[in-house]
């Protein structure tokens, strides 16, 4: 019985025209098509941005992730993605793993590459452009040049970064920053980042919105996907 | 007279199928190239990459920018750049210039971007697949999961980062890793980040290169545009 393959396959920020030629190459040649979705979306972000590659016929199975921060519920559901994915590879056909952004940045496809790198499958993982270069392409706001030093995060009350911390960084990017907005705020403004940052969501999007006021953001609610750019100096 | 726009196209990190199909489209529609390329080489990895993507007849220039440290040299070398494509853009032509990896992080282009859009000329800017992602999914190497922080770096002998500094972070990234390889090591070993470190070379090139086993690097020279992919402990 001949093995499959497993492609993990990175579908860029949210602009289906951000795809690689590569993705969009593997996507169509995929026997199968594996996308997550969080149980509150109606659908998979990582199809809507892939779908018009997918080949007419191609079966798409969406996998239900849950959005919880029990990792023995994780892990159960991790596990049985990656047995089911494993059971198709067995049948010797190339199943494809969509992602949104890169794969190897704080992605579920992390969860079930290392699953199924460890079943002994042979495993592809195709790069993507991450949301925040994306985002830094939208605010016109270079990420980090000559000798700079960039910090890429993620940020909530129970794993901050302090002003102290972020001295020996030109530039930060702050993912999923609305669960401490205020907190990051703060920290930003002690850390001589407040004024040369943005906060932008749903770039790549239609509905791309882009936000120089952080300090007006205070105190409210911003999507859960915003991500936070800030530069210690304009140059 | 009408305004040309001014395209930033990040071509990725090397493999000319990592190219975007927005950057693909783009430079197709050029009416004019715009290619950097240091003095040390014939020719630009930037246009290498793209060159099947540009319409016949359409010109390439390429620009020599000096590799020096010498701030008055480069100010002059990107400000007569800017001039020339600023000229460019006045006949009110689509000028694209193209660059490895993505525009806003630690390119040439950031240079040239600030000075076209203070002249007030339109600029879009495309991202691009960045060469840690391809060196991360080249090495099966997770960049950042969950709760994690990461460093993107330069690094040389005069702004390194002590093991202290890489405290908050569980994964880093380090950008033209040859400079400084002895110190990197050692800091790494320091931190806890050895262990679980790679140097990557050419990623997405033919000749790529993974190398697993940096403490047998030390005392050796390395291509200039290594990375260095370190986690502090594996999952």
């Amino acid at each position: 019985m001949s093995e499959g393959i497993f492609y993990g396959v990175g579908v860029g920020p949210g602009d289906p025209e951000l795809l690689t030629l590569r993705a969009a190459r593997i996507i169509g040649e995929a026997d199968l098509v594996v996308v997550p979705r969080p149980e509150s979306d109606k659908e998979s972000a990582a199809w809507s941005i892939a779908r018009e590659h997918i080949r007419e016929g191609c079966p798409v199975i969406k996998l239900v992730f849950p959005m919880t921060r029990d990792s023995a519920l994780l892990d159960e559901a991790w596990e049985r993605a990656a047995r089911e994915i494993e059971g198709h590879l067995r049948r010797g056909i190339k199943v494809v793993f969509l992602t949104v952004g890169d794969p190897m940045l704080y992605s579920t496809y992390i969860y079930i590459f290392r699953r199924i790198k460890e079943a002994g499958c042979t495993v592809h993982t195709v790069p993507g452009v991450p949301s925040f270069c994306a985002a830094a392409a939208a605010a016109g706001m270079p990420l980090a040049e000559g000798d700079e030093k960039m910090a890429v995060v993620t940020w909530n009350a129970r794993s901050p970064l302090s002003a102290g911390e972020l001295e020996p960084f030109s530039s930060l990017v702050i993912m999923k920053a609305s669960a401490d907005l205020d907190g990051i705020i703060d920290t930003l403004q002690a850390a001589g980042f407040l004024q040369h940052s943005v906060l932008a969501s749903r770039c790549g999007y239609a509905d791309e919105r882009v936000e120089t006021e952080l300090r007006s953001l205070k105190g409210t609610a911003v999507p859960y996907f915003s991500l936070i750019l800030a530069r210690k100096e304009e140059k």
